[in-house]
C-alpha cells in the first residue's frame, strides 16, 4: 500500500462524514481526524443514533467509496468557504478562525462530499473495504468544551487488511477478558470501597501476599547489591516540597492539610525529598559512598475522579522505591547495579524490554529544574551508559522527570501492549536544592548525585498489568494458593489435612479443602481461583500411599508420591516459575 | 510510718509556704498540692528565684518543721476567712468560690503559718526530714490558665525515708541517660528534619532493622494462629469516620483534607474502619470465620507541638494492628489467642505483664458508643475471660476505648517503670454501625464481633520504651549489627572479609571494618554502636587458625574457630536472646 495508514484514516472520517450527511438530512459535520487505531467524526444530529445504527451507515460508506476516484483540493478565499458552509455554523466558526490567523482555506472533494480540510489523504485504491469497521456511538462536547454543544461522535476502526483489523479485535476481546478490574474482585486480591473512596484500593489477603511476594523479590535484588531499607512517614511539612521545587511544579496534585495549630502540611506524592532528609542527617565521608536507600512506601496524589481506573490510575499507590547518593565517579556502576536488577527482573514474568532515553524538550525549559549544564553533563551520562550497554534505545525528547533525565524501560504484556514500566532517573538537581554533599579524598565538601530508581513503579499499576498479562493465571511462585488439597470423600479428610501440612512445610501455601461441599464443587473453586495445582486424595490414593496431581496448565500429571509432589513444587516455587 | 506519703507530702506543701512567706516578704502563697513522687506550692513573688535558690529553702523548711507540732484545724465563716486574706487576693478567689458553692471554709494553723485547706494531714513525726528534697522551679498560670498571671511554681520531691528518696534520684538520673531521645540519634536509629517536621522521625537503616525484626516477630505469632495480612490506604472520605463515629469523637485530632475537586478526606488516627471494609467485601458463611487481618500500618493523629516528645508522642506511628472478625461463641478462643501471643512477645524482652479490665465510666456515658446492653455483655466476657486465666487484674473503670472494653497488660522495664502495651479490645459497637454479618448454621444474618488486638500497640513508642529499657544495648537478634569484624592490622583484611562472608552466610548482620582506621578506633565504634560481638583478627589468630570473640556484654570470650563462632552467634541469635 502505498498510502500510509494515518491517511487512510483520515480519509475514511471524510467517508464517514458522507455517508451521515446522505443519510440523516440536516446532519451536521463538524470535525473528524485520524486517531490511533482508527478514526472518528463529530456531528450536530437531529435524530439520537446508536450503536445499532452503525452496520447501515458502514454499508452507506462502502457504497459510496465505490463512487469515489479521489481528493480533489482547491484553495478558496472565506468569503468563499462560508458561502459553501453557509448553514454549518460548526465550519463557520472553524473558517473564522483561519481567516483571524490568516491561514490558507482549503476545500477537499471527492465524489458529491466536500469537507473544510488541511489535506493528507490517501489514494482511494488504498482504502481496503473490509480493513475498516465503525466501533461505537458516543457523546462529545463541540471543542471539548462542556459548555458548548453535545454532538454525536461516531468512532470508527481501520487497518491496511482486514487480517489485521481482525487481529486487532482479537486483542481487544482478549484485553476486555483479562482486564484486572474484573479479575482482581473474581480472585478475591482486591476491593474497593463506597465509604474509602475511589482510587482507594483495599488489599484482601490473596492480594496482600502477591504484593508482598513482589516486593520480596525486588527486595532480594537490592539486597544483594548493597541496599538498606529505611522508613518515612506519608507526610510532611509544606517547606520540604519549597525547597524540593515540588510545590511550585506539582501543588495542584498534592493532598494538602492545614493542621490545627495553622500549620501547612501535605502527603507525600513522591519519596526523594524525605530520603535527602535522611541522607542528610549527617556528614558523609567519601569512604561512606554510595548510600543506597530502598523503600516500599505509599504515595498519594489527588487526581481528578474521572481519571481514576482500576488500579492502572488511583490516589494512593505504593511504589518500590530507592534512591542512590553517590559522588559523580559512582554514577556509572550505580546506574548500572540497577539496570541489572531490572534485567533480573522482568523477564522472570516473560517480559522483553525496550529502553527509551527520556531527556528534557529543549522547546519548554520551564517544565524542569535547575541549570541547563547539569542537564546536558547528566543526559550525556545516561547516553554513554546506553551506548555502552549496546542497547537499541528510543529517543524520549520531553520525557524527562521535572528534576533530571532518565532512562526508562518499557515491556511488552501477552497480548502485545507496551507499558512503561521501571526508570532509572539521574538527578542533580536534589542534591543542589538540598545542598547534599560528602567529604572527599581532599577534605573537601562534595557535591553529591541521586539516582531515582524504582523497578514496579507503582504496585498498583503493575500489578494491574501482570494480572492482565497473566490473565488471573499467576505462575506458582506468585499465587495466593499455591496448591489446593481436596479429600474426594470425608473420609478421607484426615490424610487430606496430613498431606497438607507436609506440603506446608515444604514452604508451599497451602488450603486444604475439608469443607462439607461436593467434590466437583471444590475442583470448581480450585479453577475459579486459578490455583496451579490441586491434589486430589480419594480412597484408591490412600490405599496405593500415592496422590493425584493436576496442573491448571498441563491438566491430569497423574499418581505420585506426596513427598515427590512436595520437593517438585518446592523447587518449581523457588525457580519463580 | 502511721501518716500515708500523700498526706506527708500536702503537709510538706504547707511547710515550704511558711518557708517561702518567711523568706520573701510580700510573696502571696496560691495553691499546693501532693502530687506523685512529692509536692508543689504556686506563689507570685515580687523577685524572681531559680534552682540555686532552693538549698536555702530547704533549710528553711527543716528549721521550721522542728518548730511544728501539728496541724491545728478551725471552720470559719467566709467573712472570716477573707479577713486572714485579705491582703491575698488568690486565696480571696478561693473563698468566694467556696461560699458560691457553699462548701465549708477550713483553716489549717502550723506554727505561725495558717492555709486556706480542705485537711488531709500527716503526724510531725511522720515528716523525715532528709526524705524530702525542693527539686526545681517552674512557671505555672494561675488555675492553669494563660490568659492570667504567671507564678512561680517550686517543686519538692518526698519519701517515706531517705533511702527511697535516693533510689527515686537514681532511677530518675538512669532514665536521664537511658533517653530515648538521646540514644536514638547517638545509635543512628532514627533522625528528625526541620523541613519534614517535628513529630514525624525518619527512620534510618539501623532503625529500620530494629522495626522490622520487632514486626516480624509479632507476625511469626500470628501467623501460626491463622492470621492473614492486608492492606489499607492511609486517607479514607469522610463518610468511613461518619458511620464509624470516629467523626463526632475524634474530629479534632483527624488530620483533614480538602480535594480539589472538594470533597472531604481524613488521614487514619486507626485501622479499624477501614478493615471492617474488606471483611464487608463479601457475603461470609459461618464456615470462613473468623476472618483475622493483621496489617503494620501508619496512623496519623494531628497532636499539638506541645504535646510531642520524641518516639513517645508523634503525628505519625506504625501500628502492629490485627482485627478479628468472629462470631459471639468465638471471641473467648480469639481473646485467649491474642492473650497467648502477647505472652508469647513480651517475655522474650524480660518484661513482667500486669493485666488491668478497662471498662466504661458509668459517670460518663456520652464518652462512648452504643447501648449500654452491648458494653455489659462484653464487659463480662472480658471479665469471664480474666478470672479464667487466673491473673489478678485491676480495675480500669473509665479506660475502656469508646467503642468497647479492654484488657491492657502493663509492663515494668529494667528501671521499674510502668508502661501501658498491648491491649485486647472487644468491639460490638463496630459490626453494629458497619452492619458486619455472616450466614450462619439456619441461614440467617448473624451480627459478628470484632476483636482489636495490636501487641506493641505502637511501634515509635514500643521503640522508645526497649531503647530505654536495654539502655541502647539490644540483645543480639534485635541488633541492627551483630557482628563486627575488626582486622589489627590492613595484611589481616583479607582474612576478616572472609570470616565476615561465613558469618553472613550464617544468617548474622556483620560489619566487616576494612577501613584505615586505626585498630583502637575500630574497636571503640564497635562499644559506641554497642554492637554485641566484636571478632578480632590479628595475625596470631591467623597463623593459629582462630580468631578472638569478645561480647559487649560478658568482655573477652577467646579464641574460636570462626565456625563455632557462627554457630554459637546464630544459635543464641534465633533463640532472641
Amino acid at each position: 500500500m502505498s498510502s500510509s495508514l494515518e491517511h487512510v484514516r483520515h480519509s475514511l472520517s471524510h467517508l464517514l462524514a458522507a455517508a451521515v450527511l446522505e443519510m440523516y438530512p440536516g446532519a451536521k459535520n463538524t470535525i473528524g481526524p485520524a486517531i490511533e487505531n482508527g478514526f472518528y467524526y463529530d456531528f450536530e444530529l437531529s435524530k439520537q443514533i446508536g450503536d445499532k445504527d452503525l452496520k447501515q451507515i458502514e454499508q452507506k460508506m462502502r457504497a459510496i467509496l465505490k463512487t469515489w476516484k479521489g481528493f480533489e483540493s482547491k484553495e478558496v478565499s472565506g468569503v468563499e468557504a462560508k458561502q459553501v458552509f453557509a448553514d454549518n455554523p460548526y465550519k463557520l466558526e472553524l473558517i473564522d478562525e483561519l481567516i483571524m490567523k490568516k491561514e490558507k482555506i482549503t476545500l477537499y472533494t471527492s465524489g458529491t462530499f466536500t469537507d473544510l480540510c488541511r489535506g493528507g489523504h490517501a489514494e482511494i485504491a488504498d482504502i481496503v473495504p473490509d480493513a475498516f469497521k465503525l466501533e461505537r456511538v458516543a457523546g462529545a462536547y463541540w471543542r471539548g468544551d462542556e459548555k458548548k454543544q453535545m454532538l454525536t461522535r461516531i468512532y470508527g476502526l481501520a487497518f491496511g487488511s482486514k487480517a489485521e483489523l481482525e487481529a486487532y479485535e482479537k486483542r481487544i476481546e482478549e484485553a476486555k477478558k483479562r482486564d484486572h478490574k474484573k479479575l482482581g474482585p473474581e480472585l478475591d486480591l482486591f476491593t474497593f470501597s463506597d465509604l474509602v473512596g475511589t482510587g482507594l484500593p483495599l488489599w484482601t489477603p490473596r492480594g496482600t501476599i502477591v504484593r508482598h511476594l513482589l516486593d520480596e523479590f525486588v527486595w532480594s535484588l537490592r539486597s544483594m547489591r548493597g541496599y538498606e531499607k529505611v522508613e518515612i512517614p506519608h507526610i510532611t511539612k509544606k517547606e520540604l516540597y519549597i525547597t524540593s521545587g515540588h510545590w511550585d511544579k506539582y501543588q495542584n496534585d498534592l493532598f494538602k492539610i492545614k493542621t490545627r495549630e495553622g500549620h501547612e502540611f501535605a502527603m507525600k506524592p513522591m519519596n526523594c525529598p524525605h530520603h535527602t532528609q535522611i541522607f542528610a542527617r549527617k556528614m558523609w565521608s567519601y569512604r561512606d559512598m554510595p548510600q543506597r536507600y530502598a523503600n516500599t512506601t505509599t504515595c498519594y496524589r489527588d487526581e481528578q475522579s474521572g481519571e481514576l481506573s482500576g488500579l492502572s490510575r488511583t490516589r494512593a499507590f505504593a511504589q518500590d522505591d530507592a534512591h542512590v547518593f553517590c559522588r559523580m565517579v559512582q554514577v556509572k556502576d550505580e546506574v548500572l547495579k540497577v539496570w541489572d536488577i531490572i534485567h533480573d527482573f522482568y523477564p522472570v514474568f516473560g517480559f522483553e524490554l525496550n529502553v527509551r532515553l527520556s531527556t528534557h524538550d529543549p522547546k519548554a525549559p520551564e517544565k524542569y529544574l535547575g541549570d541547563k549544564k547539569l542537564w546536558d553533563v547528566a543526559e550525556n551520562m545516561l547516553r554513554e551508559i546506553v551506548v555502552e550497554k549496546k542497547v537499541e534505545a528510543r529517543d524520549g525528547v520531553g520525557e524527562a522527570a521535572f528534576y533530571g533525565p532518565k532512562i526508562d524501560f518499557l515491556a511488552h504484556d501477552s497480548i502485545g501492549r507496551e507499558w512503561q514500566v521501571a526508570t532509572i532517573q539521574l538527578d542533580m538537581n536534589m542534591p543542589e536544592r538540598f545542598d547534599l554533599t560528602c567529604v572527599n579524598e581532599k577534605g573537601e565538601k562534595e557535591r553529591v548525585v541521586m539516582i531515582h530508581a524504582a523497578i514496579m513503579g507503582s504496585l498498583e499499576r503493575f500489578l494491574s498489568i501482570i494480572i492482565e498479562h497473566y490473565a488471573g493465571a499467576f505462575p506458582l511462585w506468585l499465587s495466593p494458593v499455591q496448591v489446593k488439597v481436596v479429600p474426594v470423600r470425608e473420609t478421607n479428610n484426615q490424610r487430606a489435612t496430613e498431606v497438607g501440612a507436609l506440603l506446608t512445610d515444604a514452604g508451599l501455601r497451602v488450603d486444604i479443602d475439608t469443607s462439607d461441599n461436593g467434590f466437583g464443587k471444590k475442583v470448581r473453586e480450585a479453577k475459579d481461583f486459578k490455583i496451579p495445582y490441586t491434589v486430589i486424595i480419594g480412597d484408591k490414593d490412600i490405599e496405593k500411599g500415592v496422590v493425584t496431581l493436576e496442573s491448571r496448565d498441563k491438566g491430569k500429571i497423574g499418581e505420585m508420591k506426596i513427598e515427590d509432589v512436595a520437593a517438585l513444587l518446592a523447587k518449581e516455587s523457588e525457580e519463580r516459575k
